[in-house]
Order: structure tokens, then C-alpha cells, then sequence
């Protein structure tokens, strides 16, 4: 069994436990999903790119946190959909790389 | 190597093959992430929760891709922060749980 | 002058005063916008639709402020951009109801 | 009546005559408002912030109507919930007036 099929074994053994399932619709693992995500954001918003390449040791430990709330919400409502993240992820790659194609390098001679 | 380390490779071949490097700061992917996060999120805006749990295989099928597109930006985001997202959720696991310790079971006899 | 345009002039003294020019990047103050939106999210993302119209007073009064946080970073980003929130939100109306047309009402006889 | 009850007027209208009200739940406006957002900072999420400060007038149109989704969405919560926008957004600034105070100016000799 992969990593994110146990993640998402713990999780779902997690809510059942604290009896969560009846607030876990899809719908609000999504609206979570969303507001994890822009906590993550928050702690970029008002940094340059540059300053975002190098954040101090203490202020990565935060944002991997916040990330980790993105993952855990996106397994949980893979877990609801019965979607495969892996394969999903995998196919996208696949349209993506129709959809950009990669440049042909220089023929060399 | 496990599967998200598997997909975090491929990713970064897919954007250095397409010289993506430079958009690549961590405050774009978290603004990407955020995006790809209310995209998913989109198709659930309307829907009672009731609804949200019974998606057609079409809408599944949608809903799965964007779900892919927030693990490949958070996948991205933790090569670029050389930030291991596996051992960040199992840690976060745990300090949920201190958080939110499960109700003990009734005593039996 | 209308009242979105004082607000406006308000915020921006606020700002000036405070030198926060420099951080007030259109994209970084459509990335504080993104977080202020799912700061009010996240007050509804565990209640169902019909607990979300029957807040406390209590919440509704976080919400309400959550909800000024949003209109003050928009307001914001409108002059920055020197855009006109107000016609163009009026604008925006007439392309809705081209869009979406009102249904018929019945004919009466 | 200021220009914001105005079109908080119309856009009620607007909604009862397609009978969107059953849609309107406040949670739903809060789901709705933030895809906009982030629709909103889509437009910046590969740009740098001088880029931001600098868009074409064609940009700067899309972006102006995708800040006039927010401000219709914002209204109708607004409508929902009977808050009164510009007045908590004025109380707002106050509140942020004393968690941020304005730096004294240098004395002068």
C-alpha cells in the first residue's frame, strides 16, 4: 500500500473516531481545502519572489505545516470521492504535456 | 523512493524542460495552489452537501483534475522548499491529535 | 464623492502615513484579498446552508468584519488600478442579465 | 440612498426574478465570493509585482471585471446577512488604526 493510501487509512480512522463524518461532504473538504490553502498563501503575500526563495528556518516550518493541512484535506476528500490521486496526477501530467509541449532543442550539426 | 517523490522528479523535468524555473518562486506556486484550490471548490459552490456527495461520473471525473492540479502545485511547492510532505502530515497527524484527543469510549461491565 | 471613493482616499492616507506604497502591489493586494475571502470562508465551512443564515450576533459580527476586510483591499486594488468599482460592477449587472434573461413571466388572459 | 444600497437593490431584484434565492444561502456567497478572488488573482499569479503595477488595458479590463464579481457577491452577502458594509468597513479602518499606529513624524526645529 502507498504512503497516501495509509495517510488516508489514519485520516479516515482519525474522523470516524471524533465521529466527523457527518461535516465531511465533499463540499466543505473543499471549502476547507480552499482555506488551507490561502493560509498558505498568507504567509507569501506580502514578500517579493525573491524573499519567498528564502524564507528563515522557523517561517518554513510554518508554511510546511500550513501545507500539510492542504494535503491531509485533499486526501480526506479523495478518500469521500473514491478518487485516486496518484493516477489522477499522473493522467494530468499526461494532458498537460500535449497541452504544452516541450521545445524541440537546437538540431546539432 | 516513494510515489510523491516519484511525481516530485517528473514535475521538475517537466518545468526545466520548459524553462519554468523563474515563475517558479514559492509565492507563485502558493498563489497556483490557492487558484487550483477554488477551482476545485467551484464546482461545489451551488450543491447542497447532500448533492456534493453524490457527483455525477462526468463532474467526478472534472472534480478529479483539479484535484490532481492542487497535488502537482503543492508537489511543486515542496521541491522548491525542500520540504518533505509525507513526515510534515504524519507530524501534523499527531499534533492534531493532542489537539483533538478522540472521546473516550464508554466503560463497559 | 460618492462613498466607495471617499473609503478609498481614506485607505490610501492610511497607507501613505504608514509607507505601505511599496507592498501594495496589485498582485500582492489580490493575493490579501484571496486570504481575506477564505477568512470569511472559513466561518461557514462546517455548517450546513440553513445554520449559515442564522448566525449568532456574535458571528455575525466576525463575519461582518471579515467581510469589511475584503471590501477594503478591494477598494484598494480599484485605485491602484484606477478602476471604476462601482460602473463597472454596474456594467458587470447588464452583462448578467444578457447572459442569464430573465424568464417570461406567464402570459395572463 | 448611497450607491452601494443601490445596487444592493438590484441585485436582489435581479436574483428574485430568477429565483435564485434558494442558491443564496450566505455559505454559498462565501464559497462563490472566494472563487472569484481567486479567479481575480489568477490574472497575477505569474507576474512579478512591477508586472502587476503595469497592465495592459486589456488585462486591466478582464481584471476590473473579475473585482466586480467580488464587489456583487460581497453586496449580496451583505443583503443575507443585514450587514452594513460601508459602516463596518469604516469601523474597521478604526480598529486598524490602533493595532497599527501611524509612525510619528520627525519633531521640527
Amino acid at each position: 500500500m502507498n504512503e497516501l493510501a495509509l495517510l488516508a487509512q489514519a485520516l479516515q480512522r482519525f474522523a470516524d473516531e471524533r465521529q466527523w463524518g457527518p461535516f465531511h461532504a465533499p463540499k466543505n473538504l473543499a471549502c476547507a481545502l480552499s482555506v488551507e490553502a490561502a493560509e498558505l498563501l498568507e504567509h507569501f503575500q506580502w514578500l517579493t519572489e525573491a524573499q519567498s526563495c528564502a524564507l528563515s528556518p522557523e517561517k518554513k516550518a510554518e508554511v510546511a505545516h500550513e501545507m500539510a493541512d492542504v494535503l491531509l484535506y485533499l486526501v480526506q476528500l479523495a478518500t469521500q470521492l473514491d478518487v485516486d490521486l496518484l493516477a489522477t496526477a499522473r493522467e494530468k501530467m499526461r494532458l498537460n504535456a500535449l497541452k504544452y509541449p516541450a521545445p524541440t532543442p537546437p538540431a546539432q550539426g
